[in-house]
């Protein structure tokens, strides 16, 4: 499938084959496909929570608007965004430092350079932190979509859902920010989508504020 | 292009063409592929400056740690995320209301439950918009980088940048996070890249806090 057709046969699914699992391998190699997504600085502030049991997904419904594709869709990801991502000692800092030294990247004394650099663009204003995780997991969310449509796999991502229960209920640290639930599975037999909702034309997103531009 | 070759062809290009244009129909076709992107209720919270003329990608390289890519890749995108993208009056979101009555998603009785919605999703603490806008953002980045793949072209996701410099110089307004500029051009004549950076194993990236999960 070239990216033309996985962008147009990538739908929000409201409807999933509860009985139809997503195996480990598959679920593996969209993980996998997605691990490549840039990140700032390389640092991949993401991380999931799986949640495959039929009895997890029952208790992250009712926390979720009490959607039902949340306990259809055998498996709902938790997407996770790190705020402490760039900060030293993080184990990611912290190989991406090893990594850079095995390369010849960079040389022992860049240390300073190196954490001061990742803290100026992370931490120049109380919001940053946040924007730096939410955004790379933003990057990473969106891999997973696609891959999962290359697997021939369905995704939904949502936002209705209430944060501070889903961190107790899975005991998630306050440092991850929770920027979506991503349903995963097989549309239900049958199902016939609606249209493509509207998207802006380029003529709406490309802008200008200052009467510049082609 | 399948998405695997995609996914590994990606690359952050260090050195662009400064030669090699690219058409106005190359970047239109990279931006309709990417306006595909899925939003949060479909409020699509992003936009773009292009910025095209050499005078001001040197103007941008200045405030962007004097990276001589900005000013040698032909274009470089200001990537934005609106802040406001949920409000009643917003452009889109008003949009979005009058296709939802056209195709027959919503009654017009159902309107201040619409805009209630948006407003507990999105608003529900300070930095829920902030998280709302760059994560809708990083989903539409990300595509606008496979795109770019997928029709030879290359580029490169940037954080380092005086956010409050690109601000003032092109006039973006207060409600607008700047996630990041995206250098878009071709690569360099006779340019070896690099080995790709390590990325976190699946299992590096699969977690649980409570002693749940297979």
């Amino acid at each position: 499938m070239n990216f033309q057709d996985i962008s147009e046969q990538r739908r929000a699914i409201n409807f999933f084959d509860p009985e139809q699992e997503v195996s480990q391998e598959s679920l593996t190699r969209m993980i996998e496909l997605a691990a490549r997504t840039p990140s700032s600085f390389n640092l991949q502030p993401w991380n999931l929570v799986v949640v495959r049991e039929q009895e997890e997904r029952e208790t992250l419904k009712a926390l979720a608007w009490n959607q039902d594709k949340v306990a259809e869709a055998p498996v709902v990801l938790i997407v996770l965004a790190d705020r402490k991502g760039w900060q030293e000692g993080h184990p990611v800092v912290e190989q991406n430092w090893q990594q850079m030294l095995a390369t010849g990247g960079m040389q022992p004394e860049q240390r300073d350079w190196f954490l001061g650099a990742a803290k100026s663009l992370y931490n120049w204003n109380e919001q940053a932190d946040l924007a730096f995780a939410v955004k790379n997991a933003g990057f990473f969310a969106m891999s997973l979509m696609y891959a999962a449509t290359s697997l021939g796999l369905e995704t939904h991502p949502m936002d209705g859902f209430d944060h501070e229960g889903v961190r107790r209920t899975f005991q998630i640290p306050d440092h991850y920010w929770l920027p979506l639930l991503l349903a995963v599975g097989y549309r239900k037999p049958g199902l016939e989508l609606q249209p493509a909702k509207w998207r802006k034309r380029v003529d709406e997103i490309v802008v200008r504020f200052d009467g510049g531009g082609a």
